[in-house]
């Protein structure tokens, strides 16, 4: 591994909040890499490759993967547990007992093994520090404006959490043309990067005393077309529905809420024609997109600087844990 | 009005379970009658002209009715109160006190008073028992197939409930090609009119010791691609989200649940690709597409022999909603 993000993801299971994870275990999985070394008929790849590891996979073969609508290749953690490689063995020794892989990534450690349905190869050129970012947050938050809820010119979005994934959709609010586009967050020290990235208003839900979707609901004359829940959190999901204009507006969950996490609402905001979905990995079928998003990237179809907030060598890998809690970093990555 | 139906919304307001009725109220909303006279200034429409009632009008001014993908005209309930004219007169009497008008519709009665955004002038041609279908149960579950859930051929199909609403959505799952229906009902004896309209298979969540998602979800490899909850229960409007596979299946919710119901529920299930929409009378712009329907109909386009399952005088209105209760009717209709 060369550089690797910190994602919110990984702290959730540090919290004992995800299940189906064994411990002890080797998180991380927003990474960018060189091979050192390949498997047995492993082809398509060799040694000194730059790659990025696939959080979420793409075998090829499922159902899932052959079906042209869904990215959530049956190989997912979704569907089987990633704790261990397909032979169920683990790869990892730490003190001689055996430690757990984590969404067949684990970035978090200067050597992994991943299984090849899990890596994409990319262009040489890229410098790492950036690579990692389409290992998660920036395809997941981006991909779910253009593919998920596939966001028109001139339409209406907010965007609530102005992290990694939140910056990205608001890159892609502003690619897809998006006529207006509120970013939403606790701290206003975010709104000045999230307006380079194509921000029209920001707005601090601390900064009202009624409710930030009845503020939004206001600002709009009725509602968004499209919102953007970039936290996992189960309140925030509920008010980025509320904030969708009746009848048309549709909110698309990115952000992954703890285990056992439950949201209560009235159905007659669905039934008055507001449309809920979610989306992993923003949609991208990822061995295939990963690339061509980097390709596009150093066509420089996209400008990612301020998308990282933090450098930090892997060491203080403790310190980029705490950075993501404070609310006060976009993105912390680690160089190894 | 010559002929209407009974319809579990109209069950809802007499139980005390939708907010913003006001009492006495004349219910009804699935009419069919014949213009006795037109006030002032209205065009389009004459004495003896046959029409049906719109409980969603049509204003065709307000940025809804410009938009292409809502037909929730900002006239309706959900925007503004129906219960007395646009005027804020209420025209019914009852012992020479004011009663109220419910979604500008009120077909319970022999006589009632609509504003011009809510009827649709239809074929003469058209019998009038068959007719008031098409002003709530018929429009209301095929076009949550074919408009909202946009269903394609050779899908998977599955839908909760086999009243008038859901037997209409079998309607629309045939007419689209699916190629695989399932009818959901807890009384087996309808399960014979839901193959006449296409059901491939009927299942009755009594007859299994596990919930019925999970038994849908075995029956389909995973779930099906789409769902509908023609009820307005929210434990099957969970369910029916559960059923829908994961990454692609999509759940559409067309029962209108009690007021202040709420749905608990884990956001895991978005998160992993699902989409939950609803869909208010079937997603059709009412004013310009009723009479449309009337006309397919009339060219043998739907056979909806079947959909009615007892038709009483209207005195009787009250066996038909006994009727509605014990889950033995499919729709009664009244006739004056």
């Amino acid at each position: 591994m060369v550089a690797t993000g910190i994602c919110r993801t990984d702290d959730h299971v540090l919290k004992g909040a995800l299940k189906g994870i064994d411990f002890p275990v080797i998180l991380g999985h927003e990474g960018a890499g060189i091979i050192e070394s390949v498997g047995e008929g492993v082809t398509g790849l060799k040694p000194g490759d730059k790659v990025i590891p696939l959080c979420i996979p793409q075998c090829g073969k499922c159902s899932s993967c052959l079906n042209p609508n869904t990215n959530c290749c049956l190989k997912t953690h979704l569907s089987e547990s990633q704790n261990v490689m397909p032979d169920k063995t683990s790869r990892f020794l730490c003190k001689g007992k055996a430690a757990y892989h984590f969404l067949w990534t684990s970035t978090f450690s200067e050597y992994t093994v991943v299984p090849v349905d899990a890596v994409a190869k990319i262009d040489d050129r890229v410098p790492m520090d950036k690579a990692c970012l389409f290992g998660c947050g920036f395809p997941t938050g981006y991909g779910a404006v253009v593919n998920t809820a596939k966001v028109e010119p001139g339409s209406t979005c907010a965007v609530f959490g102005l992290g990694g994934i939140g910056l990205s959709a608001v890159i892609g609010c502003k690619s897809a043309g998006a006529a207006i586009i509120i970013a939403v967050d606790i701290n206003s020290a975010k709104f000045d990067i999230a307006k380079v990235f194509g921000a029209t208003e920001c707005i601090n839900p601390l900064d009202y005393s009624k409710p930030i979707q009845e503020v939004i609901t206001e600002m709009t004359n009725g509602g968004v077309h499209y919102s953007f829940e970039c936290i996992g959190n189960t309140d925030t999901m509920k008010a980025a529905l509320e904030c969708c204009h009746m009848g048309y507006g549709t909110s698309v969950i990115i952000g992954e809420a703890p285990s056992a996490a439950q949201i209560s609402f009235d159905p007659i905001l669905l039934f008055t024609g507001r449309t809920w979905k979610g989306s992993i990995f923003g949609g991208w079928k990822s061995k295939e997109s990963v690339p061509r998003l980097v390709d596009e990237f150093m066509a420089n179809k996209f400008n990612l600087d301020g998308l990282v907030s933090h450098t930090l060598p892997f060491d203080q890998i403790n310190e980029g844990f705490e950075l993501l809690r404070s609310g006060n970093s976009i993105r912390t990555i680690l160089m190894f």
